[in-house]
């Protein structure tokens, strides 16, 4: 960094920091009436839901949870999770969001890992609890979180428990001045999983969630990116508060005071109820949610047209897009990582694009986005020097910005290999057009590189099943002594193609690609083998390491 | 500010600083095809903005332009102008806004203290500089700015001068890779007046700028304050640029790559053409010009009715806004000083005022605005205690934020004394509402203090022009054994009215509306002297200064 003139500061003068307690008391100023919903349990103002955040405080407090100290939270998308995504950052510490969908041994080495103190859980986890609990290290207090509460039931507290988070709630102060301190101090962690090796711990700073606020306001409200109002949204999540602070939308929603339903453990039948009793006008989720809601039979019944969803997770297809987009549902896709807080890239049709008829849309709707406002993009080879941001050529996505976790917690090594030159690395190779589109081609472990160029294998595993007969696909790179790696393709058919198809005659169909543009000659795979079945990992993605592993004992044996 | 626990860095790890050309940046993103347009004289589009930006740049460069370095500019509203105000903080060196209506001795104070090194000026403003060029003690080069330009006229450069603004920039390299530099270097300075002193000169550094362009985005935008959207808005300041950065706005409409109308010297009948021509949707301007603007006989045979202006600068009456509204001019207040960036309040109509008819909205939108987003406002008694927020209770507006100047240049005792406790004292009276509007009540030198309460000058004389036959009205304070002061005020009657309106049915009068509730009983004055006229200022403010020594000498002569 060059050097510079600093503005002189008087003494007195106050310098204000970046806080998550700033975003907190916006949601007053204007239109504290309005209200944030828990299923068709509970329901409160912002005023209400500010005195909650302060009794939580308090609560927390007296419980034993000092600045620095890290709370750990097992719920699913409530009110209650919430206040907790104020509460614990805006006293000093630190919140650890439990990915719940993790095992209990993956569990139990995040909380020892990040030394949770506190645990608040729902007693749908009490079970998952129960098979850990003696194992971990440094948690000394626990609260339990119930719905029956909300249904005058009697709720059973187990041993080793404060109470019961609204009991202790009522009998907590209202009153608590949140401090001011460092905006560099670290308010959120969560874990991370990789194929290979323990859980990551990526970690947000007050300033970090501040600034990612910033950039969605600043691109969904001001540019309009995806048409989100206070005046007239209403926002729902369908992808869990534990998975990256939601994409960081409570944190926009709260900042405006738009309404905001939760709709606790997913369940179509109480999506479906909340969607249109609450009149939800926004929602992000993954495909797998969305394709369940656009094929139930009730969506061609009532009127979707004013719901917007953003998509991320994975990618988003576009018969899937069509699918929605044909039931009035509006269509967006966002690309990011638990690394990057997690927004890099949102769709936004610009002024020429969003003339275009809704079928031309769909090739922009199902990208990955543009690249988000303060974001700085740049795809790079293996050598980490930068690849032309031209629309075709593929590169590692590399990327800065104001949001992006400093490193692995107490994990040095992964951490400089993830920001090795500078640039957070995401392991995606991507392509990037002139005009900031993001088109994700492959995770860079499984590009293939042939002849000095990268391969995307979904490019092909896209031409593929555009083929008739083919209802499967998955393409790896397979070691060749003369271009380094080429694709090999396993296909599975479609059962009244069985003997009709062939590899030839795939392969013949796939050369007829090559002049429609779709695909490179060096596209078309060295070897098609017709299998049963595609390996797939336990969470039911393709296994191509389990696939590379295979295809060389077929090869070779 | 206690003690937390930070987040820990990986050595690789780029943190990025909140700096001007990341805003600049955002101009390219998404509509770059958009046009920054000059009067009927110059139009570009982004790209090319973006470009010219690096050429003046390379120009200030080679113009022995180094960071830490100050560049005075001297222009009316144009492209050029704002090229300054990205290519000068960009490059690490400090914009200083000349406010061209200060005395030439003002003017020349200001550069000495400023330490101007380069100065880039409009050619209107020679015979200014010729008068104080040999008395400045620091400036190097001057680069001349004309219009004829465009209108392939012949200019003559002046000696001392590099050259002419236009011809400089298409020799210049549009290649310059901004730098990254610590967020807190300073950007831009400029010179308020006061009624007592020299001008003193009040800075902002590159995370100000940027984090009040946050504010405005989230208000303006994402509460939908003032409507403001990329997609379907044209900006054109009718607030010099010189004055406080034209409110942040030109800042704001570069980063959402909105299109923008820079009028160059305020002209009446070029103001209107803009406004058609172009389909200006949202300006903003002090109540003489929009006063102007609505009395212009052509206003009423055209549609100003996707017109929005905010005003500032001094009160807006109800008159005046009606006489807006009814030509579908949308109007809106804004607050703040030199001192504040300048945002510290602006309207806002939450979700029950907007629905309000026209008529009972105009109530709202002439008091100042509501309290911006993330500033906190205090009213503080003359000991430095907070006063109530119980929208009548008057305190002195102290404030906090991210983007308030941190003191006054060289000035360190004026600096403490603005900032003394910790808040930033406007000088201003105001009571605010339990529902963050701001009405502004008097200045603190003129609010007048009666039996240890706040009495406001303005309101007295809001009421007195009510009376029939009041033309105008002066309200100040004077010592009292009793109360330690109580107002005496100086009324001027329509000549009309001369004789038949005596101080005493004056004072009848105001006490009839004391029973209305529009003041309180010990808001009428002790004394009402009619008199021919009012002393006024040079510019035309009302003299309380010198009122209040008349009085002295009228009572005790």
């Amino acid at each position: 960094m060059i050097a510079t003139k600093l503005i002189p500061r008087t003494a007195s003068a106050q310098e204000q920091p970046l806080l998550v307690k700033t975003i907190l008391a916006q949601s007053l100023n204007y239109e504290p009436q309005r209200e944030i919903v828990y299923r068709d349990l509970f329901r409160m103002n912002y005023v209400e839901f500010n005195q909650r955040v302060r009794r939580l405080a308090n609560l927390l407090t007296s419980s034993g949870v000092k600045p620095g100290d890290t709370v750990a939270v097992f719920d699913w998308d409530s009110h209650r999770y919430l206040e907790c995504f104020f509460a614990i950052p805006c006293l000093g510490a630190i919140l650890h969001t439990i990915n719940v969908r993790l095992s209990p041994a993956q569990i139990l080495y995040c909380m020892n890992h990040a030394e949770d103190k506190v645990v608040v859980i729902h007693e749908d986890f009490l079970p998952l609890l129960d098979a850990i609990k003696s194992q971990l290290t440094t948690v000394e207090t626990f609260i339990l979180v119930s719905d029956k509460v909300y249904q005058n039931q009697e709720v059973v507290i187990p041993d080793g428990f404060v109470g019961e988070y609204e009991s202790l709630l009522n009998t907590a102060s209202d009153q608590y001045d949140f401090p001011d301190f460092d905006e560099n101090t670290w308010a959120t962690t969560f874990y991370t999983t990789g194929t290979t090796g323990n859980p990551k711990g990526v970690y947000f700073s007050h300033r970090q969630l501040f600034m990612h606020t910033m950039g969605l306001v600043t691109y969904i409200c001001g540019y309009e990116a995806v048409a989100f109002h206070s005046t007239h949204d209403v926002y729902m999540p369908i992808t869990p508060l534990f998975h990256v602070h939601a994409w960081g939308f409570p944190l926009l929603a709260t900042m405006l005071s738009a309404r905001q339903v939760y709709p606790g453990r997913y369940e179509p039948e109480m999506l479906l109820k909340l969607l249109l009793k609450e009149k939800v006008t926004l929602s992000h989720c993954v495909p797998t949610i969305l394709t369940m809601l656009v094929n139930s039979p009730v969506a061609r019944q009532v009127d979707l047209s004013r719901w917007k969803v953003i998509i991320g997770g994975s990618a988003l297809t576009k018969g899937l897009a069509k699918a929605a987009l044909e039931l009035g549902i509006q269509i967006y896709a966002g690309y990011g990582l638990s690394e990057t807080a997690p927004i890099l890239s949102l769709t936004y049709l610009n002024d020429t694009e969003r003339a275009l008829p809704i079928d031309e849309q769909v090739e922009f709707r199902t990208r990955a986005g543009r690249i988000a406002p303060f974001i700085d993009i740049q795809l790079q080879d293996d050598d980490g020097q930068p690849v032309p941001h031209d629309g075709h050529s593929l590169g590692e996505l590399t990327a800065r910005g104001f949001w992006l976790t400093q490193g692995y917690y107490k994990e040095t090594e992964r951490g400089e290999e993830l920001w090795r030159n500078g640039w957070l690395h995401t392991g995606d190779v991507a392509a990037i057009t002139p005009d900031n589109w993001v088109i994700i081609a492959d995770r860079t472990k499984d590009v293939i590189k042939s002849g000095g160029e990268w391969v995307s294998s979904l490019a092909i595993e896209n031409c593929l099943s555009q083929i008739e007969g083919v209802a499967e696909s998955a393409v790896v790179g397979f070691p060749d002594e003369k271009w380094g790696e080429r694709p090999h393709a396993l296909v599975v058919l479609k059962p009244e193609y069985a003997g009709k198809v062939t590899a030839e005659t795939i392969k013949t169909a796939l050369q007829g690609q090559i002049s429609s543009g779709d695909i490179n000659k060096w596209y078309v795979p060295d070897r098609i083998v017709l299998v049963g079945e595609i390996p797939k990992t336990s969470v039911g993605k393709i296994d191509k390491k389990k696939i590379r592993a295979e295809m060389k004992a077929l090869i070779f044996s």
